[in-house]
């Protein structure tokens, strides 16, 4: 039994029938991002191991769960929200598989020291911090979408130091911020490969992006086919329904 | 009466039917991303002029001849080409409208001088040149396609100071070289304000993409609806379909 705090509430973990996750809408909730992240990132699955930096409720491992048998930890800096991916971790039993991590995504490099991983994800915050938000919003949704406690720049740093060479990175994010990521990844090593644009729907612009970075690889960028979530009658598409519902 | 030499021919242009252009299988014919680039540019239309760098036989300035009643100049290296860009424009009795210069594009700001321009489109040379590529093809072919007299970064350069600050630098270009084209347009003070990638059809990678940079612009990107050009059986999708025959 696992205990559960506040307005915290069991949901499925969408296609993953067999997986549930703890997730509360005033503390944290994953979104479509974290399961097309899921969905879009190369994943090692029998050797090597994953590192997931800013990992909420632990949303990505329990993604991977059932596609990789390697090792994976999961980073987290809000101490609520480590609690939280701790339970759901128990929730799944994956405490042989997955560990967990309290602590500043800027600090792991030092943390790790030598111990590389063969694929760093992060679904970090997209939004420049202002003041007006912090005084503004729910504290622990603001740090996960503001860029209060790591900018841009610092998620890419990290994740660049706690890749091994010829290992990935996988991010989602916002296309507002495209070019930033591109000179960010490459900048520190990460050659982008594969970029996908996700668009709510067809005829309008895109709302969201993955990339994928090598780590000391050589140019030469794809361009992966559009991912559409909404139909125009403002259903999910087929494609949309099949990845997050199987 | 215009004189045709070898194997030119007399072509419409796609779906501006009052509109004729002489080509060459040979030598110089345009291409489905002459007609993109024509379609997503920015074009100023009763005030302000227009630069088309790599004019080739003149296929854009008459593209814009129906939508833009503002002085445009082009510019050629190749002699053949430019001979046939200015007889293009004899036949579209466009000499009002339409000037070409014959020369090489990276002179072209010293030939200016302050004399910039609203607008600053290029269709350029996608590859980059090698020795067996430069001994085996067709020359006029050559130069067009490869970057024999001018890399990408010169055609950015000078698009950068032929044009005004405040104005727009309009380019197709290939998505490999997505990233290098970014980082040069941000080097030369051109911001990214528009991206559109195409795609040959669906569930394929894209293999073309336009680009609009804003010189001396605030970052800020958005990426545009997909652009598909053939449905799963070859024919032209809907879109491409109008986009080239009205």
């Amino acid at each position: 039994m696992v205990h559960l705090y506040g307005d915290e509430r069991i949901d499925y973990l969408l296609a993953e029938e067999d997986r549930r996750i703890i997730q509360s809408p005033s503390v944290f909730a994953f979104s479509l991002d974290a399961a097309l992240l899921a969905r879009f990132t190369y994943l090692p699955k029998t050797r090597g191991k994953i590192l997931d930096l800013c990992t909420g409720n632990g949303v990505l491992p329990l993604f991977f769960l059932n596609y990789s048998r390697v090792p994976i930890t999961g980073v987290e800096i809000q101490e609520r929200l480590y609690d939280m991916a701790l339970r759901n971790v128990e929730l799944n039993e994956a405490g042989d598989q997955v560990s967990l991590v309290h602590g500043d995504l800027r600090d792991m490099p030092d943390y790790f020291k030598n111990n590389k991983f063969d694929l760093v994800t992060v679904n970090p915050p997209y939004f420049k911090t202002t003041d007006e938000i912090m005084r503004n919003d729910n504290e622990h949704l603001t740090i996960a979408r503001h860029e209060v406690y790591c900018t841009l720049e610092e998620v890419v740093v990290s994740a660049s130091r706690l890749v091994k060479s010829g290992g990935k990175v996988s991010m989602v994010h916002r296309p507002e911020r495209f070019i930033e990521i591109i000179e960010s990844f490459r900048k520190h090593k990460l050659e982008p490969k594969r970029v996908q644009f996700v668009y709510p729907k067809a005829h309008k612009e895109a709302n969201m992006l993955l990339i994928e970075g090598l780590r000391d690889g050589k140019p030469g960028l794809s361009i992966l086919p559009p991912l559409y979530i909404y139909e125009e009658n403002g259903e999910y598409t087929k494609e949309a329904e099949k990845m997050l519902y199987g």
